[in-house]
């Protein structure tokens, strides 16, 4: 059996990746053909591109090529899923090094797949190639069915600020890594493989949410991109953001390691869950996956318990992303 | 003003990249939000998403940083095409080392936007990202207008098999480059930039064509793919595979050079100048951009005027890509 990617060959690697991919009937014409053809019923699609570069946003000491798949179909579709919509397909292009082992994509198309699978998308095609730098570009396609898009715009004074998903566990899991720490598994799992709840787009844009998107920089750096597009501010409110016994388990185990850090930093600071943040009109019944986390004020700009929070403090985790 | 996009910064990368963009109608929004929207008529889209990699597919000493942007958005609307569909947008993903030169993108992005604003086709998004390897991930998308999908496998016996565009002369153009070469220029042109006639798939599909594709590999490997897809053989016209003069001038510069080549041979192995190759039922009239160079018959594989073509005659050119 062939052990590098190089030896099996590319038309040989594209049978054994594609034969791990869930099929869904949104794909009219999967793999095989010039292009692929994805069901549109809604007459526009919602279209997103991400890349993953090793050694820049994952590194293989870290993370298994089965957590990588499963990041890489992760962060895309929660991109789909915070402008509203549902996913319909994805592509896939992979550029590795020809000593690539095959195992590791084997692991890999094993959790693209998995994912895919879990949020009910297919695989329509996608592109191998060869590359000195490990390098995977996943594109999303979804569906509004008929809604409008939730954008970044439409925030209001008064409208209350919610969050789906988890927030810091993924930035204190990638600090524990660097630190050499084992522990609290829920942090390390969660940086290997982000869970974004990907049917809470839609539910939020079914229940009326002004605007959304994926936690993927920090809670207080993403809200700015709301405030700034909605002309807005957000207050945040400091009883609802009390750290989990995961993230005061982890900031006491950097703690215990020499690297003392203050746990609500991961939640304000921390990206990559792919949590959903969303506003939503005053009156608005929460579903149950959401919290309560701020409200939308007139002006500008990010605030806590009615106090500016230092840029500064966020920089390093901007640095060691 | 920063010499490099690492001095630049990510955000004022994006700015600078998608300022060179064109507009469409077909896109509805546009970059800047977790996730484009793009028109998608027809209620399917067409998709598909293709990699160029500096020092796989590209080399700055051959190709500037326009050459390469043209190219991107060339090869990926020329599968478009091949489905028989028009494009609608198209979605870039860029990993670049931090040390690229800001002039080297702003030449790319120019060359990108050209291309895309000749084909009628808008730029929904993208992502930015940092990687030793300058990786360039095009995804195209595309409507049928209600037409059923040209896909590989319709092609019958008695059918007739066309051309539109250039043959041979990217190809040719490579071998020059590789032996220091500067002439014929219309061969090291459409290496460069290759000029795929992205109309004649509609085209093509609208004249009842039963299998099409883009020629990327060579017309005999692609036609190929036709063969296998479709259970047909393929037998073409040597008289209607002259080579033209920048073929023979190619072939004289590199023989003068020490490097002998049988100009038909880049005809019939070169790939990259994404030209389209059809077949369509015997009594079709073809457009006039469409050449005929032979017919579908019984049986499998490709033969020139009835003799096969030997395999390793084209090995030669798979390695150089």
């Amino acid at each position: 059996m062939a052990g590098t990617i190089g030896e099996l060959g590319e038309f040989a690697l594209i049978a054994r990746v594609t034969a791990r991919f869930p099929h869904s009937d949104n794909v009219i014409l999967g793999p095989g053909d010039d292009a692929a053809i994805v069901g549109a019923p809604d007459g526009r699609v919602v279209a997103t591109t991400d890349a993953l570069v090793e050694g820049r946003h994952f590194r293989h000491e870290w993370s298994s090529g089965g957590d990588v798949g499963h990041k890489a179909a992760a962060q895309n579709l929660a991109d789909i899923a915070a402008m509203g919509a549902r996913p319909t397909a994805l592509l896939l292009a992979l550029a590795a090094p020809p000593e690539l082992r095959v195992t590791w994509v084997d692991e890999f198309a094993a959790g693209f797949g998995d994912e895919c699978a879990a949020a009910g998308v297919g695989v329509a095609g996608g592109d191998v190639s060869a590359s000195e730098t490990l390098t995977i570009v996943v594109t999303a396609m979804g569906d509004l069915a008929g809604r409008s898009a939730v954008r970044r715009e439409g925030a209001r004074p008064g409208d209350a600020v919610a969050v789906a998903g988890n927030l810091g566990l993924s930035a204190a899991g990638l600090e524990l890594l660097q630190a050499g720490l084992g522990e609290p598994r829920a942090c390390l799992d969660e940086h290997r493989r982000p869970r974004p709840p990907y049917e809470q787009g839609p539910e939020a844009a079914a229940r009326g949410a002004t605007a959304m998107l994926d936690v993927s920089d920090g809670l207080v750096q993403d809200l700015g991109h709301i405030c700034r597009a909605s002309g807005v501010a957000v207050d945040l409110d400091p009883a609802a953001l009390a750290p989990g016994p995961a993230l005061r388990a982890a900031a006491d185990a950097l703690a215990a390691a020499g690297r003392p850090r203050d746990p609500v930093t991961f939640l304000l600071a921390g990206g990559e869950d792919h949590a959903l943040a969303a506003t939503f009109p005053p009156d608005t019944a929460l579903p149950a996956q959401w919290t309560r986390v701020g409200r939308v004020e007139a002006g500008s700009g990010v605030t806590v318990g009615g106090s500016r929070v230092s840029a500064t403090g966020w920089d390093h985790y901007r640095r060691v992303r």
